[in-house]
């Protein structure tokens, strides 16, 4: 009943068989692997984009930090949700590597409008030299808060962006997630969607530590290959993260396990609906959900072994219907019975 | 038969078993795992630093840029050899994680003497607050040219370091290999040896990629954390570095494959000493050798499949007794057969 | 009839007789000249901060940002309003001079008060390595909105900082308005309500480009002055900035001018809330006012040569009704005659 | 008897006159000052540059570091001569201001030459993604050590860079001692000589604090805007950098005062010449000498209250014949009287 994060879970077995596949003999290193190559023309087809630079890194912050340093001035400021994994996770990663780019937030919620995008843009940079200039938009997708924008809600960011001239980045940390929740192409939620670059996550779905950053305009390849290896992030042993993605790719594993997940947060969502006094905060759509709860119903299942993070308030406190709102998600290896198992403990 | 470098070969088969035995079931991300308390114990016992902050990243890159980022200043200058891998192979990461610090280049070899650098150190930092400040020094052990620092050359250059009250690191990339060479203990080696931090290599050495740093002061752990996570550098699944490193201290196998390619690039240098028209550069310490072999020489060894470095020179050229330097490396994998046959191609 | 900025004015003829003055003979450079003595001693009489560091610059920017940097790691954030200058006017130099530190914005007005102070601290820094860590507090005095916080309300401000051991810094672009405003002692206003180190405006209040940086506390004086060279903003020939000081300490010339500029701005206010269609924003209580005016009132003034800015809407548009907010801001140099003009010319 | 710097000296009254005629009535801060139009335009006449970028700053740091980081990303390397200012006397400023980028030494002297230049080069950037990238090729016209590169001098060099594609900045903040000193035309010397960023310094030669720079290639003029705001070297009342520049070119006192420098130094280095036991250390070009001189001539000098340099040795020691080198530095002030008063109490 572990449901505090999609990367506590275990590697998936054909990860692992890939990397013991990928552990013959010698192979240059640095991304010279013929692994490498493989994974480039397999990602290409994928998103439909002969022409797009593919990169592997093994976190996500390096992946979103070196994706949009490449496309931000160090005097820009980057749009985002006030939520977003950029701004609140990563401990100033993206100043760091954009040279002291800005942040701004974009609305109150986890999904930005074309309106509060539209507004903040066009309150920045009135202030000619004086104040920070405007840079990319940056899209989490599966949001911070569970939720996927649809493509109509990309392509109307995306055009706002466009009106000002900025590139979009898209955090695809749960891109596999979302592409289940909507059953579009890669390349629909992506570079038919206006977006520039993508990170394309493995380590919440499966893998050990990989995500690709995909520059669908490949004019800065070399800028992202010589800012990776500034960050420490270029692998000596590379190989190992190419097979990492490979097996992530191979018969569609990437899909089947943010499938798996989404089935599992669904299975979830709806036996807390029924559950008297819970209250769930954003439709689910992927494999997080939030929820309301009486305190006395967390320290049940807290009693009973669930793992979850209370993100608003504290079991400590006397008041035992008192709400406090929990976070779930849900990885791709937990089981309809530990959902099972977690609802049964909850209607004790 | 190759010979290019020690990030080339396979990862050992035990610690891929490491790898395998720790993905069951969940465990807390971004360094809670539990086998991270138990890599923190036994590096601190191996090392007899009770006190010591011990961390894991997955480059070596990565650790010497977070490790000296701690120990400078942006308006310091890090002491280190010409030819340090800091100084030529990382992109400017030292100077990025420090802030824009410089590097000041000490004598002209690979091995600095105490010296050229007291020379050095009183060079610098005579103009108040004109120069770069006095930073720490970086010392490489195995040194990029393949040579051991003894115990003495060490205390002698970490004496000077603190003449001046500079903090000394420690570049162990070839940790165990310089080890091994010199047959002492890890703490003789580093902290008995007046070293304030060091990075103790796993990825050249038979793992996918970890590499520990090693403060022996903790004053400065929190700081280098959050250095860590604003580097990109912590790994959600972390658990996965822990197991590496578990699996490589396990019954010394660091040490054992540290051996094995110590003897294997003696068996090397004993056979390429025998050639007529060969010349080693350094005497070989450890698992790296230079030398100088004429043209035809090398392109015999080409064409037999040979792989590995041409450093001066290049096979394109008309002479063949031209001669030009080749640099070989032993990865911890390479068997015996392997340097003989290339021995016999070399004889032919 | 300019009211545009405090910028705009001329330099106080005492400043340029203390150049001229200066103007003899040779003297040592960067700060080591003999009137620089001089200013660190009057500054620290002034402030009753007998071990206080003084450092000079040139411009407001960079004693922001060289302060701030000194109280911030590159890991934190600064708390501030989010109509700071700091965060609105400064194209990122605080980000530049911290390293990529953050700014998070505090409540939704230019004052920020004790509860959203403690509310936004206590957001931040609720996940250990991953969000950005608690830095320093920065208050601006005069606010960019011309309203002058209180003793009282700065000793609340300070406390909540204290609470969490953070740091104080305030931008006293127009300290000497605002001490005029509040009749209290540079002391009371500073290191008396825990503020730790202030930068005490020269340019805008008659000087050429001069700003005092006091560290109350000079442990980190040193720290500072690498921080001003490597910024480029330690001055060769320092005595003209040091001149400049002393000029404007001189008598009390500071305070003189200061008190001029906000009497004007009464005189200036009471003007304008008599006309009929005008509504002042805030309460005047320096040198700096914003007033909602019918666009009509607008061209009538912007065609009798009055100059200023309007900062919410534009005088393009066919409504004459429609009310645009305007900035006005009077230099120590405006005399009674051009509010009275300005206001006869409101009045036709 | 003032020899220690040129940044010593007191301000031209001439200069002093342009501040106090600018001093009246309002004007546009931040470089919208009507002076600085004149400024931008006697600059393009002077240089025969009429779509250079023409920018002011008060510091010859801020000037480098602009422009190298303007011209120069944070994984690239900056060539320059191993006794540049920009690499001994600046704080790591340029590391700073770039972003964290690299300095090369070329050779060992003050003046690189084409062959140390391209043999500095070639050793460089070659391994790919791994090590620093080659950047601009930074020469200081006066070099530190007081020597004037020829135009072929420049030719050869700005070849070498041409080679490589290398952008080429010049440090001038000697410029008009160095174009006194060869006669030629400021174009010459600068974008006909293969220049394509150079600082025209005024500081050194009579002015307050200020120095242009300018882009001759205006591509990247607003980046340049950008990071002065960001570096807070952007003025408000900028009208007063402008004066000074406006006042400095006017009947071309700038070239006037460099004249004298470098007159009374060359009267300076005839003089040091006839004693015995002196010994020039480089051809006495601009306003600069080196100058092994024994202790005793030394202590004398000092008790006659010359004030100078030693950058070689200390005056405490005992031997009165040990050689002791000195640097002088001739100010636009410096009569001949001082220098013949300072010779007096040489030979005596």
């Amino acid at each position: 009943m572990f449901f505090a994060s999609d990367n506590a879970g275990p590697v998936h077995p054909k990860i692992i068989e890939a990397l013991a596949q990928a552990n013959q003999g010698y192979a240059l290193g640095y991304g010279n692997d013929p692994q490498m190559a493989q994974v480039r023309q397999q990602i290409r087809d994928l998103f439909e984009a002969p022409d797009a630079a593919v990169y592997l890194v093994a976190t996500g912050t390096a992946a979103n930090s070196l994706a949009l340093a490449t496309l931000c001035q160090p005097w820009q400021t980057v749009f985002c949700s006030p939520v977003a994994h950029i701004h609140e996770d990563e401990c100033n990663a993206p100043e760091f590597y954009s040279g002291g780019a800005k942040l701004t937030l974009v609305g109150d919620q986890d999904k930005m409008t074309p309106d509060t995008l539209r507004q903040t843009i066009l309150n920045e940079e009135v202030r000619g030299v004086h104040g920070p200039q405007r840079g990319p938009v940056s899209i989490t997708q599966v949001t911070e808060r569970g939720q996927v924008y649809t493509l109509d809600e990309l392509h109307a960011l995306t055009s706002v962006a466009q009106e000002f001239g900025l590139p979009v980045f898209m955090d695809g940390a749960r891109f596999a997630n979302a592409l289940d929740a909507l059953g579009c192409s890669p390349a629909d939620m992506t570079w038919k969607a206006g977006v520039d670059a993508v990170s394309f996550g493995g380590t919440k779905n499966g893998c050990m530590g990989v995500e690709a950053v995909i520059l669908f305009d490949p004019a800065k390849a070399w800028e992202f290959e010589l800012r990776r290896k500034r960050g420490a992030h270029l692998f000596s042993k590379h190989r190992y993260l190419s097979a990492q993605m490979l097996g992530y790719l191979a018969d569609g594993l990437w899909l089947q396990t943010a499938r798996a997940a989404n089935a599992t947060c669904t299975r979830l969502a709806e036996g807390l609906r029924e559950l008297p006094g819970v209250a769930l905060l954003y439709p689910p759509q992927a494999n997080m959900i939030f929820a309301d709860m009486p305190r006395a119903l967390h320290q049940r299942l807290h009693d009973a072994g669930a793992v979850y993070y209370i993100t608003r308030g504290t079991l400590a406190g006397d008041d035992p219907d008192e709400l406090l709102t929990a976070r779930f998600v849900c990885d791709w290896s937990l089981g309809a019975d530990q959902v099972d198992a977690f609802l049964a403990a909850a209607r004790d």
